[in-house]
């Protein structure tokens, strides 16, 4: 307290600039200042503790022109907003937006330059972002770097993974901010492709926890038009610096006046459970540009897809992948070809029987016998099916079932050429009675020099979002720039991988037992993913006897993620064979609701355990997941969430007695027991295991 | 003679490698060797005169491999086709593809890389590219450079433009290849982008003659997934060397095996005309891949343009194309608009009025309020009309009155955009029966780092004349990369400019007398061009007292190119009222056809002259067209190509007798004669001017 207090005083010694803004609860406060080299600088601190050091603000252009001192403030100004919003899919229907807000408009001497800075305060944490004003005309200018600096209190433990420009799909490293080097990492972990250009980057959203009790997130919201901020470390002093992700000529945005900056965030709270919880990201971005979304539902789905993960079937009709048999002048089938019309119809007819809204098909179209490695331009056309998927037949079958088909757009990169496509890929989607797509970026893109999360490929994820509203289409994007919120402005993009999937468990070093435990405070903070939870054939071996890879969780975790991990569109990534073994589990993900009214985080610590219940939006049932790390746990939950006086029916799918996620997978146990708010419920969880219930309101 | 029987006694003892190959016609012997180092090499001779020594070949690759030494001839082959073909559109019905083929198949010791080098040797010259044969299977690379050497025997007379990677609309230079240096020129010619990173460096068509009296063309011929080759010069050892235009990695293109590079041509003559008439270039390219080519048509046109290139009215609908005035919330019109509905039915009626085929308007949609040089991405949308453009009027008012509208596309540059919008730009094409459109490339391209001729942008232009061709369009391309003979393979790809057009003499420091004379040497070689000829109010000033700009021509020579520069697509470009001045000269571009049976050149001197004769496709008659350059000119031609013992009317417009481009370009003289295939004709030629003669057979 006295420390903060001092520098402020300083502040306000050297400049007339030094202001202060308060969280509504008063809790978080952030003081801008110029330095004596008019250097806009701010800090932040929680409940009188230190949460950011003096930091400086400010942005390089191309040209030259330096945004980053000399600056003075030539006018200020403070709002407050409070109000409630409802989201067209979610977590809670209502969201509250409760923030206070200062702009500083700096102009910098000499120049004359203008530049805003704009701060909101929440309780959960604080956002800022850089505005280019509009001075008289249109301004076009190219920004080069931006210094803005997230200056830390101490050598905090991170959960973080590797700066890397073009992939995510890393596990989490919990160190110290010290120990974070990525030379010393195992880079042998099935990311084929990586961008790495320093041992001291690391992405956001970081999640973070200070020593004395603080649980520190930074991230960003509203990435619209400039490319993902990656953070530089410098790990002495644990002060880190804004890395914007550069285009093949090094530079970073090409933006204009008027014209601003994405919101950079940072989260912080002495409970964890209020950043897992947080909307601010949500709240920071535009509201809906579509006016009717009725069209927009939530979608649980099978699909012919973990067959191919786990080697039964293939995505290609003729035996490889990589190019060495495209040249015979008509392609031999292999016999494995997993999107043949039967098996399709196989999956509709399982979709149907359990209720699920759609199908997913990959490998339907031809070009995965050249698809993947070789920076191709012209891979896939979207278009052409392979001669043994017939797509008018499993059209009208689905149809005839009430089963909506999922398409697949795989661009392996060549955005180009998706691009080039993509009018007449929505048409085929129209024809056929297509409502979603699932499109995948494997593979180094094109245009060349151009990296995933580059502005140019921030604003391809957008544009396709858009295209696709346009032709109310859902869309669900694999390998792209991870989410900042986006999905407030376009709710049709339910859905985004941008992190390690359950996929890793099929064929590589896997995802730890911890992974889904620290997605919340990271990767999801940004939207929805689509991980596909819900294997229940735990080890690969079942499918080859040499094979040792396996998914690292128990089988009732795997059913506690579509608790634990919300999203409106949710895949039973495993094969209806393998379901129909377990059909007693099976029935949570039958239950388990997309969209809700409520959620409540109870119980939450950052790589080791998460529980939440939600409240179905259209019904009084509420359903809970809880999942922990490679440790086992005990805890007792109060069940006040449920209405005062009702009766529920709690279905408790939890880990067998003698589970374990690695010797005894499978192990699981179902029991009902009726229960009201005043009961309390003692969860067992295996290591590496979860429960998951649903609490039925007795009629 | 004896020199060059030397080089090949010298060959022929170091390397087995060592093979001749001749021309039908015996004249034309290129030489293909081995040296001691493995290095291909080649040498050209015509009529025993040296016209290429000793010069390099190979190919470096981006991981290393250097295909350019240790080379030995595995596999040689001959063979010859004579053959003839019939081209949708063109100067002659039937086109006849006579020449001798040598394929060298290399292995390289170590390495036991492979690479092929055919050679291709016609009576006007010969080709050569490089192959990549499959190897077992498909492997994908990338070419860092081409080592293609053009030695060439002297200081020859050059007519050259800088290599700049952006441009091709510069006049021509003509100097001595030891004087070539863009460092000395004025480069305050109007040409907005530039990007010239050698001062040593021109772009091919190359046209040369020696002082032993050859015509020396360097070209390249079917570029299509390859970027545009320029050509880097020694100044003190007459070398030429292959520049290929690299990416915003710096690599050059990306090919995988089987592969292949477009040909790379050498022209040679003692008579400039063999050049001018050559259909070598077409003859390497690939036959049609359109199979109903029926609505393949050509198109004679006017349209609002000039106008805007005059003064008289404007793109944009708001008072500026500089982003000046686009934020106010609705654009306040300045009245100066040119594509109003009202303007286009003005030139609709006097199409419909005078036969023309159809009506270009330019400025119909929005987004020209800041469309120029600020590198913006998302520009126009291809499909919205400025408030005062009614399409469904226009459309509908074309139709009644038998015209076809042709639609305008300006990219700006922003290639990623216009991929984007394709498909929609088309489908309102087809809503709107425009059966044809015009597209423009002003402005440093997106993807940001790449050249308008590099492998992508050649790639793009290719691709949308594909697109257009899927939906029976023709295509018309502004700013392209220059045309290699790939309207063979796409005849809808009517025209481009890719060159200086006569646009520049409306504002700019113009097109001197020659440039017409050298366009045949050169950039017509690759295709027809859409030069816009047909100004008759030559003088900017009758719009604007204080211009000084002008056309560098008589009026008569803007008759005489409608013949001399073949397109199919031609426009009168003047005003509608210019033309009501002297309905008298404009009935020559009335009657000129623009699809022959035959062409004959009877006189051509690169820079000087040229004059040629045309039959009419579906007539007996004959046209003809003579230009000269700032020198005035008499000359007879014999009408031995009329049928003999026919009549015909000849009716001659001509330059006045007071002619001169510059003090009197408006003076004419129109007369008619009737003549035979024995009769000749007198032409007198002012300075800058032209003479143009229809011959109609008396019936």
């Amino acid at each position: 307290m006295k420390k903060s207090l001092i520098i402020l005083l300083l502040c306000s010694f050297y400049n007339i600039g030094a202001q202060e803004l308060k969280s509504p609860s008063k809790e978080v406060i952030v003081h801008f200042f110029l330095n004596a080299e008019g250097e806009p600088n701010y800090t932040v601190s929680y409940k009188g503790k230190d949460v950011i050091t003096a930091s400086k603000l400010g942005v390089l252009l191309k040209d030259g022109t330096q945004l980053t001192h000399d600056f003075k403030v030539i006018h200020s100004s403070e709002s407050s907003v409070d109000e409630v919003w409802e989201p067209v899919l979610g977590e809670q229907s209502s969201i509250r937006n409760h923030y206070n807000e200062l702009k500083l408009e700096l102009k910098q001497n000499g120049t004359n330059k203008l530049l805003d800075i704009v701060f909101k305060v929440y309780d959960e944490g604080l956002a800022f972002r850089y505005e280019f004003p509009f001075e008289n005309k249109v301004n076009y200018f190219v920004i080069s770097d931006e210094s803005t600096e997230f200056n830390l209190t101490g050598d905090h433990k991170a959960f973080w993974i590797p700066g890397d420009f073009d992939s995510q799909e890393y596990a989490y490293n919990e160190t110290k901010l010290s120990e974070i080097d990525i030379s010393k990492l195992d880079l042998n972990n099935g990311i084929a492709l990586k961008s790495i250009t320093s041992n001291f980057r690391v992405q956001s959203p970081l999640m973070m926890k200070s020593d004395n009790g603080l649980y520190i997130n930074i991230f960003e919201a509203a990435v619209n038009n400039y490319p993902v901020m990656h953070l530089d470390l410098i790990t002495e002093t644990f002060q880190l610096k804004s890395s914007l992700v550069p285009n093949a000529l090094g530079d970073k945005a090409y933006l204009r006046t008027p014209g601003f900056t994405p919101w950079r965030t940072i989260m912080v709270s002495d409970d964890a459970r209020a950043i897992v919880a947080s909307k601010m990201i949500l709240n920071l971005n535009e509201p809906s540009n579509i006016d009717d979304t009725s069209w927009i539902k939530p979608m649980k789905y099978v699909g012919i897809w973990w067959e191919m993960h786990v080697g039964i079937s293939t995505w290609d009709y003729a035996g490889s992948q990589n190019a060495q048999n495209v040249e015979s002048k008509a392609l031999i089938p292999s016999g494995k070809h997993g999107a043949t019309t039967a098996n399709t119809k196989r999956y509709i007819d399982f979709a149907a029987k359990h209720g699920f809204d759609g199908v997913l098909v990959e490998g339907w179209n031809v070009g995965w016998e050249d698809w993947f490695g070789n920076w191709k331009e012209d891979v896939f056309d979207f278009i052409t099916p392979y001669p043994d998927f017939d797509m008018e037949e499993v059209s009208n079958y689905a149809q005839s079932k009430g089963v909506k088909m999922i398409m697949h757009h795989e661009t392996s990169g060549s955005v180009a050429n998706y691009e080039r496509h993509l009018d007449r890929a929505m048409n085929l989607m129209k024809q056929y009675h297509y409502p979603a797509v699932k499109s995948g970026y494997v593979g180094r893109i094109i245009p060349r020099g151009e990296f995933h999360d580059g502005q140019m490929m921030v604003n391809h994820f957008n544009f396709v979002a858009q295209r696709m509203a346009d032709n109310k289409l859902l869309l669900n994007s694999h390998e792209s720039s991870r989410p900042t919120g986006y999905h407030r402005t376009y709710p049709n993009y339910v859905a985004s991988e941008a992190a390690r999937g359950n996929e890793f468990n099929a064929w590589s070093s896997g995802n730890p037992p911890a992974h889904e435990t620290i997605l919340p405070f990271t990767r999801l903070l940004g939207g929805p993913m689509d991980y596909t939870p819900g294997i229940f054939e735990i080890q690969r071996s079942a499918y080859d006897s040499k094979k040792t890879e396996q998914v690292h969780s128990t089988l009732a975790k795997q059913l506690a993620l579509y608790v634990t991990m919300y999203s409106p569109l949710q895949m039973a990534a495993d094969l209806p064979q393998n379901y129909e073994q377990h059909l007693d589990a099976f029935q949570f993900i039958k239950d388990v609701p997309l969209d809700w009214q409520a959620s409540i985080y109870l119980e939450a610590e950052p790589g080791d355990f998460l529980t939440v219940v939600r409240k179905d939006k259209k019904s009084e049932n509420w359903f809970l997941g809880a999942i922990t790390d490679e440790n086992s746990r005990k805890t007792d939950i109060k069940l006040d969430f449920l209405t005062p006086n009702k009766k529920y029916i709690a279905t408790i799918y939890q880990d067998g007695k003698d589970a374990h996620w690695k010797h005894n997978p499978k192990s699981y146990a179902i029991n009902s027991v009726t229960v009201t708010s005043k009961s309390k419920l003692k969860i067992n969880l295996a290591a590496g295991g979860g429960t998951a219930v649903s609490f039925e309101l007795k009629k």
